[in-house]
């Protein structure tokens, strides 16, 4: 079988960690590729050290080797590189890497400078976290740097400021009057990419950022073409929980776009593409008229634990499954 | 009075520790301006970063940083950045960098890629490290990336190999053939470099390896002469005692370019331009003829302390005022 998913940082890294914790119990022994696109969108150069938070996140959650209870970076992290830098005056002061972390941004970086491509680098640090024993493919959505500018109001006054800024360095406070990503338009798929969509037994979205991290996979050119032509039945899981995030500024993203925080309103993001959606019984959401995508089904979905994310996925794939007829009829949509 | 020298790494950096100390006690409230050249030759690029460790040296000897027992990098440092990337694979795995040590290197790096020149660069971290509190500013001999290779002959087959390599991984314990200074021709003398030498009241050269420090100095287009021509009396401490090195590989360094290892050979070095010539009771060496350069003072050399390095470097000042008339006479050599 072959799972391709979208994903952000931590909400998508928890959730393909129960994924492959429920292939584990309840298909032992059969071959499953599971294939991430992590979104690149949030990338930034810090220090002269290119960091790709989301994809490290998955790296680090997968390897187990993450800070659970940041749910990013490095476990027993110490920070003395940083502490140099701050002594150094070097700026930004407000996004946190620790040593681990460095070490990460620094081999990305002189690969990088060697002229390996995002996705060849990948690779390679998925190999340092073992993704390939776990039968896991982490791609980036794309080679191309892109990086996802945020224009905001303050004091009356537009102007654009990245959105690691916008997203650690304010924590989301300030009014977003949209988000622009620099490059995208120009951006060309990674190695894989296309193909993992288009050859993939079941399509996943996890519950990431539908602005900032699956709305930025699916603005990769090409990349909402495959997922419309995919003959996967494509299933997601709402983001949200009684209209909120878990985790991050999902609600604050979604005012910035004019789409509402529910979990229907995220569906009809995906509503060219989407085969079934799951749902938290604290989200209100209609039942859609019988026979109309996205099939819903009900269900917690706060990942508490490695099991809980193990569930969701479960279930996800389920209703993937009884979805699996769908695609094949008319050969896409 | 303006003091100008040339510092190789860990001599060069304790001499000039105890030449400031000295100044503090000998001359208080006078104003001495200190120039140091610092050498670049044996810079490296490690994991995409620049690093540069004489003047790092330097750096973190005269701002209190340094690790004493080892002479240099940090004090209390850590190595979480370097075991990670060993879990990378990174290579290589001989050359030491502790996190803080990590930092400086980022920094130089991270300015160096924005344009800046190393000169700036170093201007910045010498900053930090408060030197101009201490009326210290550090030059790096030349803007121009230099690197030093050694010609090795290993199991009868001549190669290059960098300095670092031969030096830190091998210990200089291949049989060194020659050096070659890749850039070295065609480097500048960074700004302010040549007129340090020139318009020094003394011209000191530290205990710093002849060859490989001082000796690449001497090699950027432009200082030999100027050394030549300055009025400034030059006088220069012997790094041998007992015709050995106090540490380093100063006595291979001089066998690979045919030279004896001792003080009487080593100031044949310098013969063009020194007028005083400090060596330790340990080290033979026959008395010039009378009115010939240069003069001779015999002392105990070893710097065992920063007090001992103090007084090494007040002789060596006493030396250069007793000698500061021999410039006058015929306008420089």
């Amino acid at each position: 079988m072959r799972i391709t998913a979208l994903a952000g940082g931590v909400g998508g890294a928890r959730f393909i960690r129960g994924l492959l914790h429920h292939l584990e119990s309840a298909r032992p022994g059969e071959r499953v590729e599971v294939t991430v696109i992590g979104n690149t969108g949030d990338d930034i150069t810090l220090f002269g050290l290119r960091v790709c938070p989301d994809l490290d996140t998955i790296l680090y959650t997968l390897g187990g080797g993450v800070h659970e209870g940041q749910g990013w970076g490095r476990a027993d992290e110490s920070h003395h590189v940083a502490d140099e830098l701050a002594a150094l005056g070097a700026l930004p002061q407000w996004f946190s890497l620790g040593d681990k972390d460095f070490a990460t941004h620094i081999y990305r970086s002189q690969l990088l400078a060697q002229g390996l491509p995002l996705s060849a680098v990948t690779a390679r640090l998925g190999a340092r976290w073992g993704l390939p024993d776990q039968g896991v493919t982490l791609l980036p959505m794309t080679d191309t740097p892109v990086e996802t500018h945020v224009v905001v109001t303050e004091g009356g006054e537009q102007r654009a400021i990245h959105f690691q800024e916008w997203w650690v360095r304010h924590r989301a406070s300030l009014h977003a009057d949209r988000f622009v990503v620099a490059g995208l338009d120009a951006a060309a798929p990674a190695p894989g990419v296309l193909e993992a969509i288009r050859t993939a037994d079941v399509v996943l979205l996890p519950p990431s950022n539908p602005v900032v991290s699956i709305g930025i996979i699916l603005g990769v050119p090409g990349v909402r073409d495959a997922l419309r032509g995919t003959r996967a039945p494509v299933v997601g899981v709402s983001p949200l929980i009684g209209g909120r995030p878990v985790r991050g500024h999902a609600d604050l993203c979604l005012r910035a776009i004019g789409v509402a925080s529910t979990s229907a309103a995220v569906a009809g993001l995906y509503a060219d593409f989407l085969d079934g959606w799951l749902v938290d019984p604290a989200d209100p959401m209609e039942e859609p008229p019988s026979g109309s995508a996205p099939a819903l089904v009900r269900r917690p979905l706060l990942m508490s634990s490695v099991e809980a994310a193990a569930d969701i996925a479960g279930a996800a794939l389920s209703l993937a499954e009884s979805r699996a007829d769908r695609r094949g009829l008319g050969g896409g949509r």
